[in-house]
């Protein structure tokens, strides 16, 4: 297994990785990300201080910096297993790399991922379903607004893990002090409540299968950012694939 | 005593507060203020994302408003005691009311001041000297250089209260949880290791007493973007004055 940050970086540099992150360097943080021109870049850096949950900021590069603090050996161009390219909040491509793609006018934002706090769930003995079957986590559109700013707004995107009602109490406890990774749950129990028709339906990742007694526990996604550009259609954003995340050097616990 | 956050505003809307408002309405969250124009706006946005511990972002208004969401009924333009304007890094003004100075393409900033905390000191029975005789907060320029972002960069500015050793403990302990107003103290004990020559001589706010067997404990402050605008030159800006802070209804405890 691919233990640590720099690991997961040189296999998909190398292109030995191209599936999801999640379960691999425990304990390293995992990152989103998002990559847009610079005159959008004040409009979606406002709408990350205004939704801390779904988009918290663990770092913003420089225009024309690929080479980010939290791990300064990485190539963002290249060190992550999949990428999405967009124009006018369309997807065009996506490429296991992004050299051909780059501009000097980029901006890099980094935010927390889920996947950071999955390694203390699992140290704290809490069974993480799409870990056991080895898949990516479930991701869901919801009709929960974010705030807007700017030029952006759209709906909060949500990863779920389902765990018997104990298991879920223990696992907010956990969960609370991961605030650059999303934090608590935003909810639990009642998917419809949030407009989520089918939980065996994801909109990105993987279905995994709730058992019976278990809740659904709904935690905020970085993935919300991807939502937001197909509502606000910049000209240019490039997106990890959702699940494909940027592994740091920063170790989160 | 004014008791809440309207009411320190409407104080300072009639003329009535030019002072300093720590000790007023406790328990409500008091900001520091920084008005810039839009096309700064992304690197002092930046700059608080890189330097939390000094410039804990409570809000960022859209350009040309001056009605902040913590505070619905409030025009920033005129509900602080007092305003600095600066032109070229360079103090030109320190009015009342900036009504006359306003520009639709300001975007304002609202900053964690730790104002907001001295009421959980307060009741935690610990004593902060400048409430104890009547005063502004003392504040010093360090030599600690904050994180550059974009054309803002500088140093620190820190406020300092002096305690008990045990009192020490306890305030670091206290503080420790007020994450968007400064948190956790930034030094404590020595205040030439972080380029104060003279505790008794504060670069803005009052002196205050330090008596035997007390140490000075110092916490990042929210004049720090002051310090910045200095260095950086930004043609225009406008800020509050040292210790005279906006007073939101957000209740933090």
């Amino acid at each position: 297994m691919l233990r640590t940050g720099m690991e997961v970086r040189r296999a998909c540099r190398e292109g030995a990785l191209t599936g999801p992150t999640c379960g691999l360097a425990p304990g390293y943080a995992q990152a989103n990300l998002v990559m847009l021109p610079q005159d959008w870049a004040f409009d979606f850096l406002l709408f990350c201080q205004r939704n801390p949950q779904p988009c918290p900021l663990i770092e913003v590069t420089a225009a024309g910096s690929w080479t980010p603090a939290t791990a300064p050996d990485a190539d963002l161009r290249s060190d992550l297993p999949g990428y999405r390219v967009w124009t006018n909040g369309e997807l065009v491509d996506e490429p296991a790399d992004v050299h051909q793609y780059w501009r000097d006018d980029l901006v890099s934002f980094l935010i927390g991922c889920s996947f950071t706090f999955e390694t203390a769930l699992v140290q704290a003995m809490l069974p993480v379903r799409h870990l056991e079957v080895g898949c990516n986590v479930s991701m869901y559109r919801t009709n929960v607004a974010c705030t807007p700013a700017g030029r952006f707004s759209g709906p909060l995107v949500v990863s779920m893990r389902p765990f018997k009602p104990a298991d879920a109490i223990r696992a907010v406890q956990v969960t609370s002090t991961f605030q650059r990774s999303h934090g608590a749950p935003v909810h639990l129990g009642f998917p419809e409540h949030i407009g989520i028709a089918d939980v065996a339906r994801p909109d990105y990742g993987d279905a995994v299968p709730i058992h019976d007694g278990e809740l659904p526990v709904f935690w905020a996604c970085g993935v919300t950012p991807q939502a937001v550009l197909q509502a606000a259609r910049p000209p240019f954003a490039i997106t990890h694939s959702p699940g494909k995340m940027f592994v740091t050097d920063v170790i989160e616990s």
